[in-house]
């Protein structure tokens, strides 16, 4: 199945109206099953599922490191991934009782979160302009976006290159193939940067804790939650990477700057 | 609690680098109680909770219409949202058993939606320099965004004029509060057009075609999916609006332009 196809529109511009092709982004259903337990079901864009769905069930916790899947086969017209594990007495946790679980309230993710992840332990640095000029690079990587405006991106970077890049119709799914990827290609991500097309929400921000990425960086804003987060974790966060700018909002000091370096 | 507040943050620009104050929007976890039963967990800006509460029921089905709503109480500090309907009976549904009720596969979603929305019958027309003028005023009136770049904005219009207009961290919770909202004021969506700042996936049309909405416009990129739900649907699906122009992806005939008017 391919990321994008054509479809006819009509094009409408001043008082002219044009009958035309347009390039629009691929959107499907994919289930993920676990043991042979139906786990999630996800919208996403057809491409680089394995990497997804890695990047799914590490940022679940359903497996805690990728040598804990024995066999991995996706069905490619029904779209059902069927992953078994090395444990097979594993049971994939339904998103509904996890939601049950977790209790009500405000002060519920956020518990949930500061107990399972410890501050991250990164003294990494980066350089103002090698984040600058990894985000630059970044947004001209994004093809599908380009062609068709309908996708995030997120990519995994060290100092001076971008690793891992991965697109999707969800920010979230973006985050999840591009840790799922690394996952697979054996990439330590304790001392690399993160970056993201999307706004920082704080289930973003959960889910680059969950896998010790100590910057995630994006050229949109953040939430107040995420920030919190970031603060109480460790995470150095920035928001609004655009052109020759940005705004840290957490743990500067892994960021620096040619006047703060002298 | 407010939908924005101010942290401190680093603004670096060149090399140069600032302290300064920056606002962000807030982000909170909403939990929906139904008949004193956990319905839905979800991550919110913490305004118009009332309309997100109840267009988020419209949605999932739990309710058919406001009326079916007996009492509404929201906990300002826990945000609990506890409601209690004219039926005391109805046990919701929780999102994990929904989705595990609606088999596997590419067919599932769209089968699903084609057997409980019927296709619109609203014979509704707009003309282009009306759909174009609600879709610029729509973009000015976005406050949250536009002093902090972190929400998604929807808005239902009829030809004229936009008649309920809501802000959210969440694109799906944008179009919630301004279904809830109607419903609340007793409006009729199915002469009005929806407009939404973000990209329109298939559950977002899904959204309207269970409100009979005829019309959904946005300045963004629609899916694959989502067109082909529309075109099914009798739903016109506008993508692109901006400035001058936009692209018309199904349904064309409820647009009209001076031209094709001669």
């Amino acid at each position: 199945m391919q990321a994008t196809s054509e479809v006819k529109a009509t094009r409408v511009e001043q008082a002219t109206r044009i009958e035309t092709a347009e390039l629009v982004v691929e959107e499907c259903p994919l289930t993920i099953m676990v043991n042979g337990h139906r786990s999630i079901s996800l919208l996403c864009s057809p491409r680089d599922l394995e990497a997804l769905v890695i990047g799914l069930l590490l940022a679940e916790g359903t497996i805690a490191t990728y040598t804990d899947v024995a066999s991995f086969h996706l069905d490619a017209e029904t779209l059902i991934a069927d992953v078994w594990l090395r444990d097979r007495e594993v049971i994939p946790v339904q998103p509904g009782e996890r939601s049950r679980a977790s209790g009500c309230g405000l002060g519920a993710i956020y518990l949930d979160v500061i107990n399972t992840c410890s501050p991250n332990q990164s003294s990494i640095h980066f350089t103002s302009e090698q984040v600058l000029a990894l985000s630059q690079k970044f947004n001209k990587m994004s093809e599908i976006f380009l062609s068709t405006g309908g996708v995030h991106s997120a990519a995994l970077c060290e100092a001076r290159d971008i690793l891992v890049f991965h697109e999707d119709i969800g920010r979230h799914n973006a985050v999840d193939k591009v840790v799922g990827s690394a996952a697979v290609q054996g990439l330590a991500l304790a001392d690399k940067l993160l970056l993201c097309s999307g706004r920082i929400s704080s289930e973003m921000l959960v889910k680059a804790a969950k896998q010790s990425i100590p910057v995630v960086v994006s050229r949109s804003a953040p939430t107040r939650l995420a920030i919190d987060l970031a603060s109480r974790l460790n995470i150095t966060l920035v928001g609004f990477a655009r052109g020759a700018r940005m705004n840290i909002y957490t743990h500067a000091e892994r960021i620096t700057t040619s006047v703060s370096d002298r």
